[in-house]
């Protein structure tokens, strides 16, 4: 058996005023929580440092480069690596990167117990737009402040585990998750900052999107017989609200515990690795079940072609 | 608006001594009561018209050929044929077929108003084992007595709907779905025969198979807009019992209506074609969000690769 306790960090609204000092202090409180209860490896949301600024539309882009890290870890952020590195703790959490070539991507990492670096993504599957869409309740502008990552979805094992990422949008997209789960992953996390309202339908508010983001999950999870961290920044965040939410969904689909409160919450789950081998090697045998002759256009193929007749 | 009344005429147990024409009588008393509510598409169970044979290990596996129809339609399923053309109703349903050269496929059909076959599906996800296995609870022989199907997952316009298929197993694999969702489909009718008890867990009976089911159903239509009909065979069937469970789903993945027996029964449910448009235009435009340069191990690798490290 390889037990482990896992737990997501749900964080509350950050407003744009706040500092990246003042969101760490809380993450470390959070973190502290999580020690307290034998926590070993904690999950927090995308975009952790900062509020989610895609929903502020400026013109010169390079007026939000503020709201980007030029280094991970920096000065600001050391301390949540140092307590980790005390706690013996593995952490994942996003943020935004401003790379040395001048490229903007909104990426995750999965630290060690140690302190190190294991894994990077950069979030594939943007959502939104490019340019200010009136007809929008909100804007909604990952395609204008981020590129597309180029990490794709790379496992690594840390602490034991085969661990991948996935950042919001990423969750909803089955793709995500099979790329993960032909390399054996055993535990995803995923941040996430989900607006409580579509902003093209009025009438798709809270609950629908809190369905969806489940149903996201438990199926990305279930489908691949890995264990899933998904974690929200929620609340309200510069006047916006976010659904929250955050699960910790186990192999076979299932929640096993969920954030019931608007603010920075911690949820906490005991895994067992090892239950990961039953549906890999069952309904979910990839190499005794899976036709790769008829899944070309998966990967060929972009868009929707309706067929000809 | 494209507004159709769209049902699911879940099947009880078909016994091994049942005849066709005994399947068929049953089948046409539902496609009466469909048409009393306005019912213009049908769909029926996989392999509709016999037992699931896959349950029973015979050494000799042409001793089961008469489990096969080599012709469709044929003089057993034409009063089916004829009574939906008499009642303008498209129709689908599921049989095992032998054809001239000898192969054995686990088939479905998507029958127009007109009477027309207009699509053919081969099943291509085959659960289960090829040999005798006895530590199973029972036998799911699927692997031993069909081929994978050679079709893959096409989608054709008839009743002015794009449709497709699937067939129980297959519902469980999201490429089942893309590939269909990359065609444009907006209806999705899945035929299935699933054991209530996981022939491997003792710990897996009917309340977790009914929830994967259901979870696989759900997301496979809201990760590609689409309606979906998931139709049972179901009940005690030659001792053994099945799910159950049929539901129709719309675009938005979320449960139109719902079987509550265990028998004959219809669900019924009315779809507007034009609402699959919205999430295909938006959080699911493929061609707006899709990132297909990370999608390459879906369709190239089958079995699992851990990362070497």
């Amino acid at each position: 058996m390889r037990k482990m306790m896992i737990a997501a960090a749900q964080i509350g609204g950050i407003q744009k005023a706040e500092s990246r000092e003042a969101v760490v202090a809380r993450m470390i409180a959070l973190m502290d929580a999580a020690h307290a209860q034998g926590v070993k490896f904690l999950a927090y949301p995308e975009m952790t440092l900062t509020t989610f600024f895609p929903r502020f539309y400026v013109e010169d882009r390079a007026e939000f480069d503020h709201w980007f890290e030029t280094e991970m870890p920096n000065a600001a952020v050391q301390p949540l690596f140092d307590r980790a590195r005390d706690y013996g703790m593995g952490f994942t959490f996003g943020y935004c990167e401003l790379t040395p070539e001048g490229q903007h991507f909104n990426t995750s990492v999965i630290v060690s117990p140690e302190g190190e670096i294991v894994l990077t993504y950069r979030k594939t599957h943007l959502p939104g737009h490019a340019e200010y869409e009136p007809e929008r309740t909100h804007q909604h502008l990952e395609k204008r402040y981020f590129l597309p990552g180029d990490t794709g979805f790379n496992v690594a094992r840390s602490q034991d585990v085969l661990m991948g990422m996935a950042i919001c949008n990423d969750r909803r997209w089955p793709e995500s998750w099979r790329v993960m789960g032909l390399q054996g992953v055993e535990l995803v996390s995923i941040g996430y900052n989900t607006p409580s309202q579509n902003n093209l339908s009025k009438t798709e508010g809270l609950e629908k999107r809190l369905y969806h983001h489940e149903l996201s999950v438990c199926a990305g999870a279930y489908q691949n017989s890995t264990y899933a961290i998904a974690v929200a920044k929620c609340g309200m965040e510069d006047g916006n609200h976010m659904i929250g939410g955050s699960i910790i969904v186990d192999p076979d689909g299932f929640v096993l515990a969920r954030a019931t409160g608007e603010g920075d919450e911690l949820i906490v789950a005991e895994a067992d690795f090892d239950k990961c081998a039953f549906g890999k090697s069952t309904v979910f045998n990839f190499a005794a079940h899976r036709r790769i002759e008829h899944y070309g256009l998966i990967a060929s193929q972009t868009g929707v072609k309706e067929p000809q007749q």
